[in-house]
């Protein structure tokens, strides 16, 4: 087998590598030996995975974030994140991913590994398993040093949570700060500064959600959301979409870091439309909130879990900002964001 | 609801297609219509999907094929047809796919219309649905057009077949000609003028595989695999690896068609190392042998099924290819097929 010695690691990734022969079958058995115990595939076409009969959840990301490495994490720990993210927000329990790659010729085998090392740790710390691969490479310029797909299945313990769930007079909750996410990687990027401070969020959160979901009663958190592309301003838009009413947030009640808007400011964005990798809004009964607010700050992900405003009775599809002088202005839907690959 | 109007694919795609906000849902509310009633997600962030108690197949495959476009077919057709072949071979029905695509800047949105039209005609022709998507686009020069992940679920109404469960003795059976994919490809991108009498063998086997298996006992066929990247040469290696035996098979009985031979020999490849989205290897009990051939002749894509050689009971991993002339010479496994993105 293919170990990652440090001769292995010091090559680059050649087009052979994904042609099938013997350079792709010591790559892959590289990569699953890199995994350990978090790879449970057979080396068939297709994986055989046990599930009990039911609904399962499922759902597909693709992972082209630049740069792929950055201060607190990589592209590996992103694509397990998204992935599990998504299963846990509807209710399910992730339990199985399969990890499909695009290498581009020239990556060194030694960015692979730590990609590979991230993904293995986020993995185990979700609780879940690599179950299939693939991997594709093409040439130089044909694409930008990793891509990554994870696709995930969850299995459904609970009522699967939907936006239409949610009801007027529930309470908008996020578990945590937006923008720095975004404000690192585009200082990463731009060589800024406040990448030393100003980290990414990206983290797991199906633990926090079943913590969560055992503290409170069942339909306590009627639905929510990971605030991904588009950041919160996306994420409340659709639910104003799906409900057909008008959600109202408070200014002055958005966790916002100085040095994140302050480097917003100098970047020309708006938090609200920041990408984030582990920050969840959540929809709660009001008779709810304080338990749901005090579970959520009692996780290490969710400590600065705050109410940042509600779903109004209105009938009226719109997202409403009320500002620091009370003043109520709309929070328009953007056209684009204009902030490419952040995950 | 945005629609398929000359005016809209007449644009190109923009980051802003990937950046979460208006513009992105747009592309996904066109996406979703031009799929159809193929696509039966939910606007939720995981798809929720019944299944049955037991084992299920997973298998993930990205696509990079260049070109993405040609004579007989296109990426979105062998998006469907890779996943679904994966886990038709190892015995299961092929039920939900996700697709993530990497979109790159400047992409005309009729290609990705075209795209999209022959992923919902051979997901329609393969039984199965889409259920969950992801779509992110990267800059000029970050990827080359479009990439395509397709992740499926299946599921098993019969035993799962095994590369372990081939013994010693049992024939080896193609389904048909082998090298036409590779060698259409390499003559599109080559502008070689072959395209036009060798066409891809892509297609859905699925249908042909649940034809056999209600044809003939269970044990017939032991085991079979889709003849993709790294072609013959590389499934037969990959069961000799795994049984510990040798594999023989007789030149004179490989299904070469004439133009192939002759554009292989010009482009300088050996139609066993050419990928096909077509085909299959089938370990079939000698008894068996017959109604299996006749079976998969009687389908439109196993009309050319033949015999090509056995497993042996000699206990030395190796794969030997027995010339016209009755010599024996050992089939090595490429270190490299050098045939990178035909798929």
């Amino acid at each position: 087998m293919r170990m990652a010695t440090d001769s292995f690691l010091d090559q680059q990734i050649v087009l052979d590598h994904g042609t099938g022969a013997r350079l792709s079958r010591e790559l892959v058995e590289f990569m699953v030996g890199v995994l350990g115990d978090v790879y449970i595939g057979e080396m068939e076409d297709s994986a055989m995975l046990p599930v009990p009969a039911g609904n399962i959840a499922m759902t597909t990301d693709s992972f082209v974030v630049d740069p792929p490495f950055f201060g607190n994490g990589d592209i590996g720990k992103i694509a397990v994140c998204g992935t599990v993210n998504d299963l846990a927000v509807v209710g399910a329990e992730p339990l199985y991913l399969t990890l499909a790659m695009i290498l581009e010729t020239g990556l060194p085998i030694r960015r692979l590994h730590q990609a590979l090392v991230s993904l293995r740790d986020t993995a185990k710390e979700a609780g879940v398993k690599i179950v299939a691969g693939d991997t594709k490479v093409v040439g130089p310029g044909e694409a930008d040093g990793i891509f990554l797909n994870t696709t995930g299945i969850g299995v459904f313990h609970r009522a699967p949570k939907r936006m239409t769930d949610v009801r007027a007079g529930d309470r908008i909750v996020l578990s945590g700060p937006i923008g720095n996410h975004t404000v690192h990687l585009l200082s990463v990027r731009e060589g800024l500064g406040f990448e030393k401070n100003v980290l990414s969020d990206c983290a797991p959160l199906n633990g926090m959600i079943d913590a969560l979901e055992e503290a409170v009663p069942a339909d306590a958190v009627r639905s929510m959301r990971d605030v991904t592309r588009g950041g919160l301003s996306a994420v409340l838009h659709e639910y104003a979409a799906a409900l057909g009413r008008t959600l109202r947030i408070e200014d002055a009640a958005l966790p916002v870091d100085f040095e994140t808007r302050m480097a917003a400011d100098m970047l020309g964005i708006n938090p609200l439309n920041c990408a984030n990798e582990g920050c969840l809004a959540l929809f709660v009964d009001p008779d709810s909130v304080d338990s749901v607010l005090k579970t959520l700050r009692a996780h290490p992900y969710g400590e600065r879990a705050v109410v940042i405003g509600e779903v109004t009775d209105r009938a009226v599809k719109a997202v409403e900002l009320v500002g620091e002088d009370g003043k109520v202005s709309e929070i328009e839907e953007l056209q684009g964001a204009e902030l490419p690959r952040l995950c």
